[in-house]
């Protein structure tokens, strides 16, 4: 189970009590008290893809994420040179606050560092991108189980022949995350996804995975292979990894994201990402009751 | 009736039996033959609003559409010196494809030409954003009266003192359309429009107009004074005048607008703007089916 491990390894290394967790996780990031993964800390806030660019791409990568808002659902960009995330929280210093850093240079892997304060050019623009725990968190309020999840896998992740609509030096194919259900459980994933455009919304495809390109599920690019199970049918969703993918081929100078599973948790409600947003959680509320009492 | 009537003159003038009437329109515009507003052209295609910005203000003010989606629900935007909006539709040439523009330089209005092929530069960068055509029609189509269009009147717009989060030179506060709805149509409205977040979405306040600032319904910042009946409530929807608020408070050398009511008409559905997008209306089906059969 890998996530109930995080969130046990989060509370006894950051607190559970805290009257503000998501800034209590970030202190003991910044702090190189926790580096692991995020799942399961802070639930009920919004957590996000990062990527840092420099300057001269920041207007392209900002293109590409208008023009394929499934895959890059903006829900945050710093100023250029400010480390601040003004607009996520308080006092989120991106240098420092994310568990840990993966640095692309030209497009390879070249560190993975636990902050970037060495690193921080006053050309820099943070993006921050909705993911899928928000869209996850309320299938399962609603009872549509993830059997990835359930089976502490990662979750199947692979390339298709849909194109995104590039933008400058970023272009490549959507990368999409798969998860095995029941026709009445893909019909109710649908609905309650499509409340979530931020994160990655409605899915891009059910059903046979040839006609998006895919060869084998058994098969995938990253995660685990699948386990579906009779009278189950595949359900994609378009996937973060995709702007990774299109940051890749760009092969930009530097480039700068979180370590995967290690997100940045923002101050904002994890159903800001759906278009009825709510208010952050108040402590020691239920989870589920996240977005108000009823 | 302000709309028939510009319907009536669009249907003479560019031809209403089209094989595509949103590039008809357009071709129209590009030659001069309408030079007037476009609501009730083209029924069934979403229509935008424009803003043109040099290169070295475009990635600020696509930081202020992402921080500010409400008033300001990007749709597209071109690359840096490319006057085709190519994610728009099939040859849509921003430099003679909207009826008449407005000129600004250092924030004042210069000029109102009914194109800019002299003005345009390689730096420059069109933004389109949402405009309340898409959810103004979902409205009616869901049996929600609009008093404005019964009485062919300019829906009432107010600066409220709801300040919009700032980037870089753009900020200032958001600007409200104002419609009057009975209680029940008032909730409709409210769960029609949430489904709309790429025409300004949700409204942003409902009742008191003193609770955001504003003093006088009856002396609206533009548009004509609203015929408010009893039982019926104001309900506030962010507006697309907040951006050009935004723009002309950032005093930019050179910046270029649709004239107002005069916007953009893309070949995308008008469902395009709901969190539902359907395609673009099959050419003679019943307009009130745009977005499918039922």
């Amino acid at each position: 189970m890998a996530r109930a491990s995080a969130a046990m390894i989060g509370a006894a290394t950051i607190g559970a009590t805290a009257d503000a967790p998501a800034q209590e996780a970030r202190m003991a990031f910044r702090a190189g008290r926790y580096d692991g993964q995020t799942a399961g800390l802070a639930p009920g806030y919004l957590q996000g893809n990062l990527a840092i660019l420099p300057g001269d791409l920041a207007l392209d990568f900002a293109r590409y994420c208008q023009r394929n808002p499934k895959p890059c659902p903006l829900v945050g960009v710093s100023d250029s040179g400010d480390p601040m995330l003004r607009t996520l929280g308080a006092d989120i210093d991106i240098r420092t606050d994310v568990p840990r850093y993966n640095v692309y240079r030209n497009g390879e892997l070249a560190d993975q560092p636990g902050d970037i304060l060495d690193l921080w050019r006053d050309d820099f623009v943070a993006f921050v991108l909705g993911c899928s725990f928000s869209f996850e968190q309320a299938l399962l309020d609603e009872g549509v189980p993830l059997r990835h999840i359930e089976t502490g896998a990662t979750v199947a992740v692979y390339v298709t022949d849909i194109a995104t609509t590039p933008a400058g030096p970023f272009r490549g194919p959507m990368v999409v995350s798969m998860r095995p259900l029941v026709p009445a459980d893909a019909i109710k994933a649908v609905e309650v996804t499509s409340r979530f455009p931020a994160a990655h919304g409605a899915p891009v495809h059910l059903g046979d995975p040839a006609a998006i390109g895919i060869a084998d599920l058994s098969r995938p690019d990253w995660g685990d292979a699948p386990d579906i199970r009779a009278g189950e049918m595949p359900v994609f969703w378009a996937c973060g990894v995709t702007p990774q993918v299109a940051i890749r081929a760009a092969r930009p100078s530097i480039c700068i994201t979180h370590k995967p599973g290690s997100m940045l948790i923002t101050d904002l409600a994890s159903t800001q990402a759906s278009n009825q947003p709510g208010r952050a959680p108040v402590v020691g509320a239920d989870q589920g009751a996240a977005g108000g009492p009823g």
